[in-house]
């Protein structure tokens, strides 16, 4: 089976897609019957059932077995892991690598997507896996987990080979009576790290483990403890393909641990790792980049996302984008906005002034116009991903003044899942790093300089993963754009209609930039793949190689 | 002046060379004459001696004046330079970056290449100063200082351009019922702190300074003390350049100290230095990349160059070969070779089997060939660039059986210039770190595959820039490629002609790889360039935009 000449065409479209940026996506984004089938939804339900409660198939060899996960939607998943060692995992992967860096890129491509196709084709298991194990709701859990994902993987691909394809492969060099020829090995890093997330388990963690599986580099795939599932699907489909196209399956696999008992560490500080791909807290992200320096590391952190409110021309549609920005995941995305920065004296809008409070009302009465019907508000919210967050909402309440507090909704489809809406706190203080959930707090200021001045100090001081200015002032969003190039934060204007500023579409927006201190890396760009690998050259004169 | 209208054909052509990798140059290595006119070589020694006893002409603003060169051919420079303080130079880079980060790609390739144009026209002059301050013969300071280091050059801007227009400036977006425009900003990184060094202070700088230039990072240069001049000539020529394109001057400018009171770490360390290129030493470049670690840090620091020698169906052609890459600037370049690989048994040749000592004798006898003419002689190794070389030579003395000793020449021309022919010692022991200058040592192995151990084992622990083999069988240059990638280093097979292996053509050959201890970087690939800026886009709806 020629992978790559099956792949092709896509992988051509795709590699001309991250040049143009228009809107272009491989991989449908509507779960809908008319689109996969009618019998889709239930067979990928049915297979995800299937996984339950037993040995997850892996022929991949083990010391014993873990079940770590824990689902927010309490659904019992129950699936055992097998447990590999660090030392086997390294072992394993070292002697796997010589045929994957062997093989030509089109042939690691080929590969790369033959995995993607496959993981298409279980789109609906996987969303399960993902909605069980993240509590995002199902829809979310299907685009953002599956098809958003999979085009974020086929960029990743799509990246690496045309880096490693950016010279010729070899080249007859004449020059006077010298005539050498030489040829241009890519030399692939060595082990790529994935640490992977329990928010987003798939959409965050293919890209990095795409980028290092098409530049040549073998993986291993450390899932968050209570989001495995989506990643040793992942696993379990990345080593059928390997296998078939005659490479050994351990260039991909899967290490799995306890919150307990955890491997990312050790893992991450072995000589042998050469790349680690991580997403999740900003004290974990500054450990490995301070520690782990045998490898290249690609970090996507926390950080203050900031929206700064000047004018409006649609103050109702303002407020339902936010709203619906905030609500979507309950706060729970790293894209969410967190600060609302506002005149304390209020700004103008369409349908004249409205104060402080009233922006931060409207604001709040689309959040609960949202969540009013709680069988609703949960397809948006999905449910709590962890303990922790419920305290910090009980936090939050005495920061400042509730504006709109976090209410508890009775799941009605999971009774043992959290759910929490969002919060707003009118807060003048305490603002300036990150408070992961459905928290937000809206900061009144003395006017949009300030606001500007504050959007530059905290993010250039913390870091944010996305921006949003209103304004109908085209002087206050140059201002807004200037400051966000200066502090390096991806900005949207004026979002009022089906997009949100927690969106990035694959193939046209970048997903962090890397020039902020919350990430140090962007999906994508040509810096997230090019130090994957080398160029290695060999060159011998013609007539001796004719020999 | 549009100066991108005037090199956008040249900037064309570059990036098609890159990508094509066959010979191509943009400026004539020969200094004849007949290329570059009857006066250019008098007109540019003229505009050199005009230059020597005075204040150098340059427009920085500057506590004092500082004039550390020591010639190695004892030519008295006493250039006198600016002295200016890390502080200052901190705050006219952050003043100098704004107008230049906000200039389009092309806008700054446009200013880059003016430059190189205008260092082109300067080319004798150029090549006056690094043949006195590195000590190089004429002919070598003229074409590795002049038109190679200004392809190299040429060859980061047209990488750093190809990098930064990847993707459209800015697109419209439209999915369903919304429609967005996204501008992608190139948000460079910071100041670029480029190191020089004193054996190539143009060709081991240009790449890290245009690229970081090309990339809309302002530069501040600092030259080895003992080789300021070629690089106050171009910080010089780019800062006329800037000024007459309406930037601000201090986008480059020069930072000068001297052996006694080096501010090279001050400046490394300052929190707005975000990029840093250094050539020079292992134990130095180590240092920056341990400590500088708010930048991205560029190294190219030293390693054991190795030739395996199997066997050969030329073997004078080897030898001559091998002799003339020892010889050439005295074994003082990164590239040379330094541990030659030989079976204690001897090898085959087309002449029969040639034990190890007949190997190693006409290696030797090639160089006494090429030195028995003082005259001739230093037109290859030019001068010795500092003091602890002739004491490294007495030392090697002690390391095993010389097989070739090295001796004194009275230079013709410069009576105060030390010069000191190639050094071949045969050793079993003492060869697995670098020994900078004319020493080359002869190590006696069980056989090619003990050789090809020890090369993996060698160039694996300390790295190296270059290696060769010489073999008539396909199987161990195969096996040698092998390891070669393996190691990660640059490999060139069975040389006998006018290609030597410690030359590296730009457009077709990568310089250092970036994949061992002896450098982490390579010039140039996406890597060198991908990093200095990043992408921060924004985007607003469609109709906002028009309002």
């Amino acid at each position: 089976m020629d992978f790559f000449a099956t792949h092709e065409e896509l992988l051509t479209t795709a590699i001309r897609a991250i040049s143009e940026r228009g809107y272009w996506s491989a991989y449908p984004e509507s779960p809908s019957p008319k689109v996969y089938g009618e019998n889709a939804a239930a067979e990928g339900k049915a297979a995800f059932e299937a996984l339950l409660g037993k040995d997850f198939p892996l022929d991949q060899p083990a010391t014993g077995s873990l079940s770590p996960e824990k689902s927010p939607l309490g659904i019992a998943l129950d699936v055992r892991y097998p447990k590999t060692e660090p030392d086997q995992l390294i072992a394993n992967a070292q002697t796997a690598w010589r045929g994957w860096r062997e093989a030509s890129p089109s042939a690691r491509a080929g590969v790369a997507l033959e995995i993607l196709s496959r993981l298409h084709k279980r789109v609906f298991e996987l969303a399960n896996a993902v909605h069980a194990t993240t509590g995002q709701a199902f829809v979310m859990a299907f685009q953002a987990g599956g098809p958003h994902a999979l085009d974020r993987a086929l960029e990743a691909v799509a990246y690496g080979y045309s880096e490693q394809t950016r010279q010729v492969p070899s080249v007859t060099w004449t020059k006077k009576s010298d005539s050498l020829t030489k040829t241009f090995h890519v030399a692939p890093r060595g082990i790529g790290l994935v640490i992977g997330c329990n928010t987003f388990p798939t959409w965050n963690s293919w890209p990095g483990l795409f980028a290092s599986l098409a530049t040549g580099n073998p993986v291993i795939v450390k899932p968050h403890p209570h989001a495995v599932l989506p990643l040793a699907i992942t696993v379990q489909v990345a080593r059928e393909v390997l296998a078939e196209a005659g490479f050994d399956p351990n260039v991909a696999q899967l290490a799995v641990d306890t919150r307990e008992a955890p491997i990312t560490k050790d893992l991450a500080l072995r000589p042998e790792v050469k790349l680690i791909d991580f997403t999740g807290s900003t004290a974990f992200g500054d450990w490995l980049e301070a520690n782990a320096r045998q490898a290249l590391v690609y970090t996507e952190k926390a950080g203050v996302n900031t929206v700064v409110i000047d004018s409006t021309d649609d103050f109702a549609g303002m407020c339902r984008n936010l709203a619906f920005s905030l609500l979507l995941y309950s706060g729970q995305m790293c894209t969410t906005p967190q600060n609302l920065l506002i005149p304390s004296g209020g700004i103008a809008t369409e349908g004249g002034h409205k104060s402080f409070d009233e922006v931060t009302r409207g604001v709040a009465d689309a959040v609960s116009a949202l969540t009013a019907d709680p069988a609703k508000a949960v397809e948006l919210t999905g449910a709590i991903v962890n303990e922790e967050i419920p305290d910090r909402i009980d936090n939050a309440r005495k920061l400042g003044e509730v504006v709109l507090d976090s209410t508890p909704i009775a799941h009605p489809a999971y009774p043992g899942a959290v759910v929490r809406t969002p919060m707003i706190v009118k807060v003048t203080d305490g603002y300036g790093s990150e408070c992961f959930g459905p928290v937000s707090f809206a900061v009144p200021t003395a006017s949009t300089a300030d606001s500007i001045d504050i959007f530059r100090r905290t993010v250039g001081a913390k870091g944010a993963l996305t921006a949003a200015v209103y304004s109908t002032d085209e002087a206050v969003l140059d201002a807004v754009e200037q400051a966000a190039v200066e502090v390096g934060v991806h900005l949207s204007q004026n979002l009022t209609g089906g997009v949100f500023v927690n969106q990035s579409a694959a193939f046209s927006d970048f997903h962090a930039s890397g020039a902020n201190p919350a990430a140090n890396a962007s999906l994508t760009d040509g810096a997230f793949v090019s130090g994957r690998f080398r160029i290695v050259q060999s060159r011998r004169p013609v007539a001796a190689s004719q020999g």
